[in-house]
């Protein structure tokens, strides 16, 4: 089958329904761009991911779990901001017009986009090697915005959810990681629940979305985790001017991970694995309580796992308070695996 | 060599001073997403385009070229909606971390962003086959959109500058294009001054945003060619619910075109060939006075070429009167050219 670029757009992007009516879209797919219109005071928040097939999901995957990968990436962004999703655009670049494929991917996204009030309102298709570049548009007033540059001295670091998921997703769908070959589960195959579980993980990451926006304004500093706690929370003290205290001891970890890991590869996989979209946050003492009843109050878990100090490292302890010595091997697409 | 992401990000697309500061945007590079502040009763207009390596330009280009031209189509459909640029992001699949190449291509940015006051706020570098995504943020007021909605019938149909350059700068620079066999120079070679005027009007397209900005109000309905003239033309009869009539011997041409290319294929590169980024647009007979004077005013080249009718065809027609027999050749990018 062949389909033109503007049947495809229309077929699967339009009449599927993608580019539903929302407030603050004025004009959605269709003209030569979209218009929003903003809530007064309120800012934009933007912000772009390209996800490539080989490189960040496998090109045989199914491609509703592509959809729901690339957007939720994308919407981690904005609650990184603590921002609220209000659009996004997509660059697609596909190798053929595959009807059934497109239809997976658009229902993929659809799902999604409707789940989060954030629909499609433009891109461009073109004919090439599997590429989705996603932006996504969300909205954020001014004295509410997570940023990174707002930790203080004394302020408790925070992750929600597990850490490490997204790196043992890799090991245990069988694609390749980052983290050497000693990165590698207990056993050769995860238990077929293990599987589902991180099957999940990796290709349904949960954008933190309620957590960073009913508690921006007690958060001191946010980012979340695509290339591993320990670069991701670099650019925190970095933005900030601080260093960092980590206690690996604290690290939260699924039952899943904890069944197909060693302590040690669990450890590796949190600070160096990436890809697991979770919020790692920073809350002055006082705030804690706050915070943390907030969390529970959206069922969300939340663990501290150390504290900003003086200085622009970041240390990372054990149980015993013994020093670990720590790499730098964050994700990175043009470093040397 | 082999730079890292961030390094990568940092000195070409930082320290370059592309992010340089504009009023609006409130954060750019360097958070989880940029922040932007849209002036009072002003819309947002967001656009994306993908450009790919072999297809939208040769691999083997100057860098800074390719760099002018990607951001260039993008600021033409700002341009098509009468908007002001604000601010761009970039997602950027690079083979490798080529110094001088990046060099070049931020250089090529920079040079039109700080031209048209559009930084860049944010976007994602990764490791693949070279692909450039950009998408242009820019503002409008709500009663001054261009849209392609609003023809009506007795509106006077006018292009700006010349027709079928994109096309026939394909067939001097060498490049492939959708046309056929038939479409080709009369000589084998352009004279250096024609291959001069190509390569610029090829990998340097001017958006008509001055026009547009200047005219809104008085154009009735809007659309930036990419795709050809008939193909884009006919998104606004089709929008607009009208036909419309050509007058094909009206049709503006560079003595460049003249020169290299025959009566009949620079019709065909008018009506078919794309990548001429004029703005086609409509004007009521009673505002074509001012519309002549503004654009000269603006020192930019317009011209009558056709009536929106009442139907839902176009028909071109010579200077006889006689109506000549319409293709559908229009670029697309998964037909079979």
């Amino acid at each position: 089958m062949s389909q033109s670029e503007f049947e495809i757009i229309q077929r699967y992007f339009v009449d599927s329904g993608l580019g539903f009516a929302r407030t603050g879209v004025v004009l959605g797919i269709g003209d030569d761009a979209a218009l929003l219109q903003l809530p007064p005071n309120r800012l934009l928040a933007i912000s772009m991911d390209t996800l490539l097939a080989g490189v960040h999901f496998p090109a045989t995957a199914e491609p509703a779990l592509i959809a729901r990968r690339a957007l939720a990436v994308n919407l981690s962004d904005l609650a990184a901001m603590a921002a609220t999703p209000l659009c996004f655009t997509l660059g697609l670049v596909l190798p053929e017009s595959n009807g059934a494929w497109l239809q997976g991917f658009s229902e993929g996204l659809l799902d999604l986009a409707r789940k989060y009030e954030c629909p499609l309102v433009g891109g461009d298709t073109t004919h090439g090697e599997l590429s989705i570049t996603i932006q996504v548009q969300g909205t954020v007033d001014a004295d509410r915005v997570l940023r990174r540059d707002g930790a203080e001295v004394g302020d408790r670091i925070y992750v929600s959810g597990f850490l490490g998921d997204g790196a043992i997703a890799l090991a245990s769908l069988g694609l390749d990681s980052h983290l050497g070959r000693n990165f590698a589960l207990n056993k050769s195959q995860p238990s077929a629940s293990c599987f589902e579980y991180f099957k999940q993980a990796y290709y349904q990451p949960k954008p933190r979305l309620e957590l960073a926006q009913a508690c921006a304004s007690i958060m001191s500093s946010g980012i979340d985790i695509s290339d591993g706690l320990y670069g991701d929370l670099k650019h925190i003290v970095t933005a900030s001017g601080k260093g960092a205290q980590l206690r690996v001891n604290l690290f939260p970890y699924s039952d899943a991970a904890i069944a197909c890991m060693s302590v040690d590869n669990r450890m590796q996989a949190a600070l160096y694995g990436g890809d697991d979209y979770e919020l790692c946050f920073t809350v002055p003492p006082k705030s804690c309580q706050a915070l943390e009843q907030a969390a529970l109050a959206l069922n969300t878990k939340v663990t501290c796992i150390g504290e900003v100090i003086r200085g622009s490292e970041i240390i990372c302890i054990d149980a015993s308070g013994s020093e670990l010595p720590v790499s730098t091997k964050s994700y990175d697409h043009f470093g040397n695996h």
